[in-house]
């Protein structure tokens, strides 16, 4: 089925304890473009200057990887991005709209022609602030939030998830779906809650990009399976664990380029031992 | 299967938003004994003052609940407490060690006269920083140690926790389980790793005694189990964090008094549609 992502194809810079590259591929929906690639096809959407002088980021991690600072961010050809979508995209029935400005993500999704059958976006903290009004009606039209626990509290004004869900369950999506880092993600619908932990590694390398990837995993498995049910997201939410975690054994990209489709089923396999028990 | 606990009986002076109490029963070992009843017969001991003028333990919760200040702490007769075990506590096949001096928790495991099935520890930052020698002695002759992140990182002197317990495994404990509160709980041994998320409540009130319920949920339904396969310790994991959610619903005690086993089985059946997918 046709997947269809918008937002931040950069050249970042990346310093951990485990390497440091000045100029290497990378944003959001990069990440999450090569990620989905193994589950099905990707349009990407996004913009790159005439020397490739796109978004640039820079950030540092601290030694055990849980703390990051931003040493740089700019816009460069993203501040004037307008994308139009070529006619074929238009029919996109999954949708991906990664962590850019929310009057963007709105853009891209009234192109679509009809509604897709999921419509997923990421955000953070820049926006929920400063344009939060632009965010809200954006929502509106989303079916899947996909955000970190901070962000979660920060937008909802609440700091118990389960009350944070249903906050935001009022502003548009029907399903929240939370990333945790090292404690894993959690999702959220009417139907309930269905947590999957973090894949436990030794030696994490960078955790850059990992959300994207998360995200990358999740919507290019529903993507390829056709269909929203609970079995299905439970199943994306794993798929997008496991990607995730192959993401940070190795720097930036690294790791995805050599990635095969037997270690992403091997791993999801492991999922099942980490959390399956029988009463 | 007889369950031996050690540790303290005390008052506890309790305050979150949800309530505030000025003396009422507490402890670990109280909340230990109370939540592995559900499942065992559970002989305790511990020292209570002629008055009842136990230890005494003041603690007072922010907002969220994510913080926890100690008012005070009054040792009384905990100071010159020396247990002898009646004669048939001795024969003990399982034994759990509260967090009390190491020196003490390793007196009671000298005068189990066969080495039980399980003994378990509890452990926290005071033992680990002031009696490490103490601590490495006793942990020499204990299966599963049961303590937190932080006290994990500090005792291994390892942030990641997989590298932290092959650490651990070398000091003596042949499992590891690591309480994470709103994030569940990890148990890592020489076969893997298993996780259980915390349970999803809309309205915590009062998280004292989580940690110790949830070591005599999983103590309890051990001892109950009579063995230690891999799919006994994980039903162990389960009812532990079943116990630990439960207390955490009401104010001290007040959650466990009112609670039913078939509530307890309800529970953990949620975990499992909690956790479990199908690939």
């Amino acid at each position: 089925m046709s997947l269809l992502v918008v937002g931040s194809v950069a050249f970042d810079a990346l310093e951990s304890p485990y390497g440091k590259v000045d100029r290497t591929l990378g944003g959001a929906a990069t990440y999450f473009s090569v990620a989905a690639s193994f589950f099905t096809h990707v349009n990407l959407v996004a913009v790159v200057g005439d020397d490739f002088k796109s978004f640039f980021w820079a950030g540092k991690y601290s030694e055990n990887l849980n703390e990051r600072i931003t040493l740089a961010t700019e816009l460069n050809v993203f501040a004037d991005f307008k994308p139009r979508l070529p006619e074929k995209y238009r029919a996109s029935k999954y949708v991906f709209l990664a962590n850019i400005a929310p009057g963007l993500q709105h853009d891209v999704l009234k192109q679509v022609t009809k509604r897709p059958k999921i419509a997923a976006l990421d955000t953070m903290n820049y926006w929920i602030e400063r344009t939060n009004e632009d965010l809200r009606e954006t929502l509106r039209h989303v079916d899947i939030l996909m955000i970190n626990d901070i962000e979660t509290r920060q937008l909802s004004n609440e700091h118990n998830l389960l009350r944070a869900a249903r906050h935001i369950f009022k502003m548009g999506p029907s399903t929240l779906v939370v990333k945790r880092g090292e404690y894993g993600a959690m999702m959220v619908d009417a139907r309930g809650v269905f947590c999957v932990p973090a894949f436990p590694l030794e030696e994490p390398h960078d955790p850059t990009g990992a959300g994207d990837c998360f995200a990358g995993g999740f919507m290019g498995y529903l993507a390829s399976a056709g269909n929203k049910s609970d079995g299905s997201l439970r199943r994306a939410m794993v798929y997008g664990s496991v990607l995730g975690s192959f993401c940070v054994e190795k720097f930036g990209l690294e790791r995805l380029r050599t990635l095969k489709r037997n270690e992403i089923h091997a791993r999801a396999r492991h999922f099942a031992k980490l959390t399956q028990f029988k009463l």
